[in-house]
């Protein structure tokens, strides 16, 4: 019997390594030739699985995998859609598991989060109760770090490590302008619901409390403005300057979202944490306010990424083919720390069941006693993820060479969808 | 005699590279240390040599020159802060000659913009008309590439390819998540009187006018709504997402800056005008914006520094140490391009007080015909100046090693200033 073909689509933020795990997914698939046939792509996540819009990756050569490992942003493309339950919604089911037997599917692996992990339950469940032999597994990524079961989520490493030396990088040229004036730098990154980017820039400090970032405010933490307000004055009256870290999604005592003035609902995702937080200073001290905001810059850059973090992101791509081969469906490939220094890890699988949907917040023992930094506690943790760099440098024009795939579609063998 | 001592200061905005011109100069001092005596630093710029707070730059060893020259950030601490004219403040030029009497300064740099050179030519008349001996010599930097007189400035070419890198990495993430409902991101970059670095991220699109970013707004251009709308919206229907680079001094055509709605004076330096565009956008089709200011991310960056740019701010160092054994004084060592491709640059000395307070536009010929993008000549331009990469790397921590100088100061020999 022809061996059965995998499906492999991306879902939800892209990061810096997701194409490093497609690349691992795709070599670990053809290692097993005997047992996996094609290994197709979905555009797009799950809309491209409803719309059949696949691509056979055996177009790709070694080469081609090459740069598609080390190339930033999410090479099959991505959505945000979310499935719905199947009795809410039999026909989309019907059409999805349509596309499978078109293409002889045995095996979907959807890389993402949180909300991705709900897809491959909802999937693993449809096709035990249709009884279509699929095995579904998801593969974990998320810049934000926040999936439970895993001790870090491949794509947080590289983004935090990026941000750390922003930091550190911004703190320098902080110091350097700062006069009688008093001055002061914030950079707004990721995170609405959870700091661990946030978090991540405090490494730049090499705990030293004087060095950037002297504040670090998460979404975790209420925010304070009179505590807060307090340490920037103390920290500009001792340095001349003051760093802080804001992650976008702080929020005030009773829940309501720290922005900007004027802003409303549909501001939210410009960011605005950051700016109020600079207007507050600036009426408040009269400080000089720089204020940085990366977004996508964070989370697509290309140098400084985390050699630990692409190597997480290889094993658990290639840990989900293992997976499917052993046929554990409705499992995804978890990080398990071994050990702190020297750092150990190794790949396991959880329940995709259990952490499906959930959202881990940055604990309580990461964050300092005031709220406003995060604990020595939670560098141990984040030192060893950013361990170790991955070089890539440019070409005669200057510019990085990354992979720029086209696409050959995968002949259609459906009626378009919805029909 | 003994020979005369150097005093060497850094003024304006900081770069990447400043600190590579730093050490040129004192490499330079040393290997001519028959003719030349120490090189002192004065601590943010001119203010520093007012208020005697000087260092000895003997303290560093050829390791700590090293790591100085690929140290971002300013090492001796900048400033902003313009001479007035001598019969304006007759006692400032008092004290400066006092402190250069005090410490047998024979030979000032001033590592600086536009308006440091105009430091350089007061400091030089002021001294012949004193009889003082000194030699004043301009040293250029500014990310903003905006010195008349050289054809470009040390310090931008590295800030230009961090942000034509940033834009390429974040259209790959832009690419990826795009989707039915049309998605922008829109980069603001410093740029308050000239486009140079918004006209950088031009380069990302390797001449491609599908790439991002497909509109790139100048200061040198009056901000044109309409066709910009029109613009943003043919590239949303012809491509799914539209990338936007947005210089920060970006003016309607009456010469009002382009603000965020609700924006007042004390906000300009928090960036509007990448925010107003994306209300802009977002109010007209609904488009989800993204929208990143690196601010002092794009000048501080140590990774993907152009090796031409560090090549070129040491060789301007190098060259100021050999025009004052020239007795060259009120010149600044400028680059002189003899061929775009392949690349061939000399320094050249150009009379500081031609080019002091001047300042470069992005010329016509360099924008595109609708003032929407740059043209074919700009990137001719533009190109050979991010060619080449310097390595950084990380230690066991994942942080880039860079230098942090503990400055012993010099034994102050005057009373204080103000007295």
């Amino acid at each position: 019997m022809k061996p059965v073909n995998v499906l492999y689509a991306q879902s939800g933020g892209v990061t810096a390594v997701i194409n490093a795990t497609a690349a691992a997914v795709i070599r670990a698939a053809r290692a097993q030739s005997q047992r996996i046939g094609n290994v197709f792509g979905a555009r797009h996540g799950v809309l491209g699985m409803l719309s059949e819009d696949l691509v056979d990756t055996a177009q790709l050569s070694e080469t081609d995998l090459g740069r598609l490992a080390l190339t930033p942003g999410g090479a099959f493309g991505s959505c945000r859609f979310d499935l719905r339950a199947p009795q809410d919604d039999p026909a989309q089911y019907d059409r999805l598991f349509d596309v499978f037997a078109a293409h002889r599917i045995g095996v979907l692996l959807y890389n993402g989060g949180n909300g991705s992990m709900d897809t491959v339950v909802k999937l693993s469940a449809a096709a035990r109760e249709r009884g279509f032999p699929l095995c579904c597994i998801g593969v974990p990524k998320t810049v934000d770090n926040d999936i439970e079961g895993t001790d870090c989520s491949p794509g947080f490493a590289s983004a935090g490590k990026y941000l750390a030396i922003s930091m550190l990088e911004a703190g320098l040229d902080l110091v350097a302008m700062s006069g009688r004036r008093g001055r002061v730098f914030i950079m707004e990154v990721m995170g609405r619901n959870t700091g661990w980017l946030a978090a991540a820039t405090a490494l730049a400090t090499r705990g030293n409390d004087d060095s950037p970032p002297h504040i670090v405010l998460l979404p975790e933490v209420p925010f304070n403005e009179t505590a807060f307000i307090d340490c920037v004055r103390a920290t500009v009256e001792r340095l001349g300057y003051c760093a802080i870290t804001v992650a976008e999604g702080i929020r005030r005592a009773d829940g309501s979202p720290v922005l900007a003035r004027g802003a409303t609902g549909a501001y939210v995702q410009l960011g605005g944490a950051g700016l109020h937080v600079a207007h507050l200073i600036e009426e408040r001290f009269g400080y000089l306010c720089h204020w940085a905001i990366p977004d996508y810059l964070q989370r697509a850059a290309g140098h400084w990424r985390s050699a630990t973090d692409l190597a997480q992101a290889e094993a658990v791509g290639a840990a989900a083919i293992d997976y499917a081969l052993a046929g554990r469906d409705g499992v995804m490939p978890a990080i398990r720390r071994l050990a702190d220094d020297p750092y150990r890890w190794d790949v396991v699988p959880v329940d995709a069941a259990a952490i499906a949907n959930l959202e881990r917040p940055v604990p309580p023992a990461f964050i300092r006693a005031d709220g406003l930094h995060v604990s020595a506690e939670a560098c141990r943790y984040l030192r060893p993820l950013i361990q170790g760099d991955v070089a890539v440098s440019s070409d005669e024009g200057g510019l990085p060479v990354y992979g720029s795939i086209e696409w050959q579609p995968l002949a259609r063998r459906l009626p378009p969808y919805p029909g």
